[in-house]
């Protein structure tokens, strides 16, 4: 690659988030940086697309830096398809998403608004990576997962990522970069969430809930991003978007529609 | 099954949809029908879930019949998750989510509301089926389906749904049962969208986007689901939240993070 990469960055907890900030400071060391994210925050928003109500972005600048940076209405999704179909003069050479405040490993990939950005950038055929870290906290500390950051994303722009494929990366919370222990390419831990709603009442007398719940893992597999995370690895779970399980078509072939 | 089974049905268009109407028909024949479902339209709403604010649920009868219905604020994953957790007094034994009113099949599987309520009850252990139909309008033709979904259903709850998978089910648009040509295991069609942003300006003199866009399909394959649909059959792509790309783990295995 002759000129530097164009980089389009973008995420779910919103323009003004601290992980964003992160990632752009990071990438502004490894290509041009456009920053299309949404004006307030999407998480758990999973694959949503507005197609009911229309789509506003404004050219903005929160942070000093040579990044551009605009504000959109949308989801996740949406900012990457404004991003790509109208407001970059490009194709960008890969798309991060991210930092998100909090985990999208084992099946919170599915609910995820940073890896569902990227997603569809991959859907859209660019390299895509969606980085998050284990803390949910506004004021979490991102410091110490730049150079891992610079590293997975040099390396995805190096050797290219497979096709119909996006990274999905979970980083641990550490205080600084030695209590990392590595980085792991992993399977997605089969482990789910058992929700529990907290049922109250509000004042004019109407019951309401919260969605609560707790993270149960019985996968004890040595190659899962949960493992991996636990041991202070960094894991690396490439997702695809072919949701086939091809493995099953056969046994389905055996049922009588009549 | 000594008992008649017991049948959550949900969907994404809202619980005064037409298809939503219908699935209920031919499920009242099958089983004991438990409707939570959205209060509003949730169209493309992915795999959103409802963190940040709360929930609220009422019980309401639209339509004559045996079944019990349950108005919901959230989304078509949120109705799934307070329906076996709060509302339902047993697991279910197959949850139904649509019909819904336009395609799933493709790459839409991944934006998809409806598709993403069968994945939450495939995620908490329910076997479950996404029903669409390949026509958009309110007063889509779902009756020549009826006998398909039927069949369908009653095969899952007979053989049971293959572990950690759900059905995605979508049918063509057809006046009669005749037309149909049966039903297909299919893959999922490696087929994307050609994305165009309408631009306006609004009364006040500000900039806005309508999303639209031109459905591509450049896979030949005999085996996808579009080309199922395209023949006149209903087509069935068994579906997997274990988004992993098991096989390029391998080729990531080589990047060198120093």
């Amino acid at each position: 690659m002759s000129k530097r990469p164009l980089i389009l960055i973008t995420n779910d907890d919103g323009i003004t988030a601290p992980g964003l900030r992160s990632l752009i400071d990071v990438m502004n060391e490894i290509g041009e940086v456009v920053v299309v994210a949404p004006d307030s925050p999407q998480s758990a928003m999973g694959h949503a697309i507005t197609i009911n109500s229309t789509l506003h972005c404004s050219k903005i600048k929160l942070n000093k830096g040579p990044q551009k940076e605009f504000s959109c209405s949308g989801t996740p999704a949406d900012c990457v398809k404004l991003a790509v179909n109208e407001l970059l003069k490009r194709k960008p050479d890969i798309c991060v998403s991210g930092i998100n405040h909090g985990s999208n490993s084992s099946i919170n990939v599915i609910y995820s608004g940073t890896m569902s950005a990227a997603l569809e950038a991959g859907i859209e055929g660019i390299p895509a990576i969606g980085f998050s870290l284990l803390d949910y906290r506004w004021g979490a500390n991102f410091e110490p997962l730049k150079p891992a950051i610079k590293t997975i994303t040099e390396n995805a722009i190096k050797n290219g990522i497979p096709q119909n494929v996006v990274l999905n990366v979970n980083m641990p919370q550490v205080d600084s970069s030695e209590e990392l222990n590595g980085i792991k390419i992993c399977r997605q831990a089969k482990a789910y969430w058992i929700e529990k709603f907290d049922k109250r009442t509000n004042p004019m007398g109407k019951e309401y809930y919260w969605l609560t719940g707790e993270f149960i893992n019985k996968d004890k597999g040595e190659d899962t991003d949960e493992w991996a995370l636990n041991k202070n690895f960094i894991s690396i779970v490439p997702v695809q978007y072919d949701l086939t399980a091809h493995h099953v078509i056969q046994e389905l072939n055996t049922w009588d529609f009549g």
